[in-house]
């Protein structure tokens, strides 16, 4: 668990180490103390289903009668998921964020989460703000932070996320049915944008200022999950995934999963405001295939549009209708002509960025 | 989750670099799969309690009813936590029994875990045996591997453990009372001494041939949770804690958090088979403030002696009083003359180090 003194708990080995450290390494970790464990005992205190906060070998959790728990993993590694100079603030709102994403595509109320971070050092001011930025989201969602793990290493942050649904009703990538409408929450693909800017991709396609660039810069490092949203489509939806690594792959696990196949109505997904202003080609590319979008993907029933555009409405997230789930066929694209379009993404990234 | 082609979930900031990993990366991170997600999906289909196992959002657990969760965290870094080339197979049962240990001071008994792994490369020769040796343990304790997540990095395991406990009887740091016995589980001291031999300290006080050596390293390297005596504890221990760090450290956190002080008879602490060779001095230091020890150390009041003895009988686990829980006073040491001991862990360590 989430030990404030920690510089004892995470030299398990290397205790000789551990001595040597001691003395000075001792107030840096009290940092880690200051900053996380107020969060966890404040929280402990006010919900009822917290029945142990950090501090003992675990955490004790009160499940609520009759609810199933949730339960997702992300470890966000420095240099591969994050750049190395990231916003520590930006940075902390996303690591919980994609996790609460995970929770929101089960249509999971979040509940609480446990924090293991390696650092490279016990930096205040890096601490402060990735702490102020995790924790803020956490008081927003009540998701209270119940204990983890610190150490030194390379920067690696692993959250593990919990949240209560009622049996029967999560929205699992295995229950797409044949003639469901495919939704898609939100826009997609302006963090892909700002990650192209960042690499200077496509110089001859891409059009971008600095603001517009700092604004799907903002997609990217500061993504919303869609808690409100999953928690609304609950016996509405039938499948449902988050959008982490593209729509067209992650549509795919839906497929793959439920034994379907599916037609994507190419030129209706909804764009990032600023990739709306780029070359179709593009805003293709990014819709379809971006990355980091943490957006919702889901199927319901034909039957029930209206309550998917009530579910939209009464959770302030815009809902597109992209699609439909058909029997068979892999994953078919028509444009606003309804023509077939074939896109190699990858041969078309490779191309172009070569 | 632990998305088991993980290289699409893994790089979600860096999809061009994705695209250019795909290929060849796709048929080593499907070993991953190979090596993790049969053990989930039989270990679903067995237990009630495993809703949903690896591949979704999210996995889902049906705790059993008006049980409490308890939920712990390890982060082991390598290069701090163990060996760059530690035994995979043994280190896969070590991140797990770390965990479990953690439930076993609880009293918790053990349902189901998951894993964040940070590998450099999906190398079979690695992943073979070390999801053999994490699964093996998972395996004995009926612990279901329910999902995690899978990245490119240096290596990092993070697991986080789930386990069941009736309200009310979780040993807790903070339920020491004075006038309680201190006991500790099996052996102490085996684990320290096989990182001296390794790290050749001491060389005028410590004697070990290469047998000893190997069978104290067991001790560090293969750790065994003590998850039978903590469930056989429940009900007659007050408080308790898992030793990592070093018995006089660990019970430190014991009587900060209950408000007590503490009287140990230094010379009967139970050391490891290796250690009771050695001289009194690192019997005395490693015994009291070795590391990597993972039994048990926990308060009972002394009317219940009988039943202690009982708990460690039915659980084939050896139990050793050695001290007393005092009004106040921090740790006081004593020899078997009774009179008091003082050893300066940090001075003498650096000392014969240096």
């Amino acid at each position: 668990m989430l030990n404030l003194a920690p510089i004892t708990q995470d030299s398990k080995i290397f205790q000789a180490e551990k001595l040597l450290y001691n003395t000075r390494m001792l107030s840096e970790f009290d940092l880690i103390k200051h900053y996380f464990a107020r969060h966890s005992h404040s929280a402990a205190g006010a919900d009822p289903r917290i029945g142990l906060g950090i501090g003992d070998d675990c955490a004790l959790l009160n499940p609520s009668p009759g609810m199933q728990l949730a339960i997702s993993s992300d470890m966000l590694v420095s240099g591969r998921h994050f750049f190395p100079d990231a916003d520590p603030a930006m940075l902390g709102h996303k690591c919980l964020a994609v996790n609460l994403s995970d929770l929101a595509a089960m249509g999971a109320k979040p509940l609480a989460f446990t924090l293991a971070l390696s650092l490279p050092e016990a930096n205040p001011d890096w601490l402060a703000p990735f702490s102020a930025g995790l924790l803020a989201l956490a008081d927003h969602y009540q998701c209270a932070l119940i204990g983890g793990d610190t150490t030194k290493g390379p920067l690696n942050i692993c959250i593990t996320v919990f949240g209560e649904i009622p049996p029967g009703l999560a929205l699992r990538r295995d229950a797409a049915k044949v003639g469901d409408d495919i939704w898609v929450s939100g826009t997609l693909g302006d963090a892909r944008l700002a990650l192209a800017g960042y690499w200077k991709e496509h110089p001859g396609l891409i059009r971008m200022d600095d603001d517009e660039h700092r604004q799907a810069a903002l997609r990217m490092h500061r993504p919303s999950p869609r808690v409100e949203l999953g928690l609304a489509l609950r016996g509405i939806a039938h499948a449902a995934l988050d959008i982490s690594d593209g729509l067209a792959g992650d549509l795919g696990h839906i497929l793959e999963r439920s034994g379907v196949g599916a037609v994507l109505q190419l030129d209706a997904l909804p764009a990032g405001p600023v990739l709306a202003k780029q070359a179709r080609e593009i805003r293709r590319l990014y819709t379809l295939a971006g990355g980091d979008d943490y957006e919702i993907c889901f199927t319901a029933p034909a039957a029930k549009r209206a309550e998917v555009v009530a579910a939209g409405a009464a959770s302030s997230t815009a809902v597109t209708r992209i699609g439909s789930i058909e029997q068979a066929g892999g994953l078919q694209l028509l444009d606003a002509d309804g023509k077939p379009v074939s896109i190699d993404i990858q041969s078309f990234d490779h191309f172009t960025s070569a």
